[in-house]
């Protein structure tokens, strides 16, 4: 009988989200229910909000111990017990960290059709990262012609799509990032207009020079000192928004920092959190417009990819080293 | 020859501006140019903000030593140059901590023709202070009936406006104030549905009782501790504004906090700093608006009148530590 591999859950990271923290496990694949489809994964994703998703703290979508990792995921049906989907079509959904999935219609986000573009985009620059980039920019940035953006992560998944997506608009964009690999990708593949390596230069007087006339939208990922160096630098008017924390190794007890009130007061800022998640009824008009923009050849992309389930594990603690380039994919045979 | 008594600024402070910071000197009374007029002050203003003019940091309005300190003031014509204004109108305008002003047009806001309305009104609940609250609370605060509303300062000049007008609006209002007589005066005069005082109870359990379902707007005159328990308590979609930062005693060097970068995420809340002189447009509109709740006897206030030029000097100090009911006024013979 098939026998489904898969990661589950063991223990709650303290902090950031390692192997220890998830068992691989052999599991039976049960009969499907009416209205059932059995998807096989071909692609699972690895996203920063993982280590959110499995704190105990606040968070927006919990996971909790005994359940197999959630994650989005690329797959195709290999049975069908729903009339709306047949054996061989690809799916783009909620399918977890394992080699089978049985799921109803809920854990599906779209079909992927388009024959020319890899099916792995749909994880990355046409999924959840690039519509993150997308729809914060485009409800929440208020982006004007000429306007100077700096983010965060820019080489990142989420990063590199909000800094191109930015420079279309007509901005000035400006990226932090932390390797000279990463500073040249962001330069030669993304097309930043300056980017400042953190961890080997003064961010303030990076930024003060990259960005004399201040900063005008902050697209965050980071938060941590690289944000408060940010937030010195916003010009009147500037709009910050905060849509992940990948500095920030532990909220449990809250790190302090500098206090950001007077600045936002000052400088008549707006900083807004983004979950991405809360904009389901646009996702697929965003992810259209990407889908645009990748087949003219506008909107680059990197994919950092290992092969099969076990290097799943690790894969959270490595993006929050900083160690992946572009969106950090698994692959299954 | 008429001198002129004024308060001049002798040293920046360090911190909250006190009676050292000052001197009153005896002037000249300068010939009036053309276009000019000679202002008489009965009444000037002492706001929360002129600590933040006076400071040396980032402000949007910076005075400076050698300078009359800047102030709101209603005044009656005595004499004029310019066509528009004739001898006995009574004016609102920048006339500055001293007994007569030469000024032109620019530092006139309005002319004071309400007959049945005190005049001092101008410098509180129907100037800054009431058009900060009506105006914050209108462009942004989005506020929905039923909503939830903290304010801090609650029986401040500014506090005590916004409580009311959220109240008028549907909502639920909870004030933070620090004496029982202010606890009293917001339940009595201000119509607070629940009243913390934060100096002797606990902030987070009192919030978590006062609002089970979460803060939906925080109009934040404090900064500092007070708002930190206010935000661990904000609802999903979460609007604060920052309007000023009263418990804040300096901002040189910027004293650390609990980052809030997370909370800001988790709760998607929008974090906006407030100037009301970026709003001189709509200024107007809004003292038209609370003249007519004032008139109507649906919006409440309280002054605190001290009389003689000397009584402003410490005035701003008296702010800082919550010695005010109701707006700070000076009045002068």
């Amino acid at each position: 009988m098939l026998k489904n591999q898969a990661i589950r859950i063991v223990k709650r990271p303290v902090g950031i989200p390692s192997a220890e923290n998830f068992r691989k496990v052999s599991l039976d694949i049960p009969a499907l229910a009416d209205g059932q489809i059995l998807v096989k994964n071909e692609w699972l994703s690895v996203e920063p909000a993982m280590r959110g998703w499995l704190a105990d703290a606040n968070n927006y979508a919990s996971v909790n111990v005994g359940e197999i990792m959630r994650s989005l995921c690329v797959g195709v049906v290999v049975a069908s017990m729903a009339d709306e989907y047949q054996v061989g079509e690809r799916l783009l959904g909620w399918f977890g960290w394992q080699e089978y999935a049985v799921v109803g219609p809920t854990a599906i986000i779209q079909r992927i059709e388009s024959a020319e573009l890899p099916a792995s985009l749909y994880l990355g620059v046409l999924g959840l990262n690039g519509v993150t980039a997308a729809t914060a920019l485009d409800k929440i940035a208020e982006l004007k012609h000429g306007d100077v953006v700096v983010v965060s992560t820019a080489a990142g998944g989420v990063g590199s799509c909000a800094g191109q997506l930015a420079k279309l608009k007509g901005c000035r964009v400006v990226g932090l990032t932390s390797t000279p690999a990463k500073v040249k990708t962001c330069y030669e593949r993304f097309g930043y207009d300056h980017v400042i390596n953190y961890k080997t230069e003064d961010i303030d007087a990076a930024l003060k020079k990259a960005c004399p006339d201040g900063v005008n939208v902050y697209f965050d990922n980071t938060a941590g000192g690289i944000s408060d160096a940010v937030m010195r630098n916003l010009a009147i008017g500037a709009r910050v928004i905060i849509c992940g924390t990948a500095s920030i190794a532990s909220w449990d007890p809250v790190p302090l920092g500098p206090r950001a009130e007077r600045i936002i007061l000052t400088r008549r800022a707006r900083v807004q959190g983004f979950i991405v998640l809360d904009h389901q009824d646009t996702y697929s008009t965003y992810v259209a417009q990407l889908e645009a923009l990748v087949r003219a050849g506008k909107l680059s992309y990197e994919e950092h990819i290992t092969d099969g389930l076990d290097s799943a594990m690790n894969a959270i603690a490595e993006l929050y080293r900083g160690e992946n380039v572009g969106k950090r994919l698994v692959r299954l045979a």
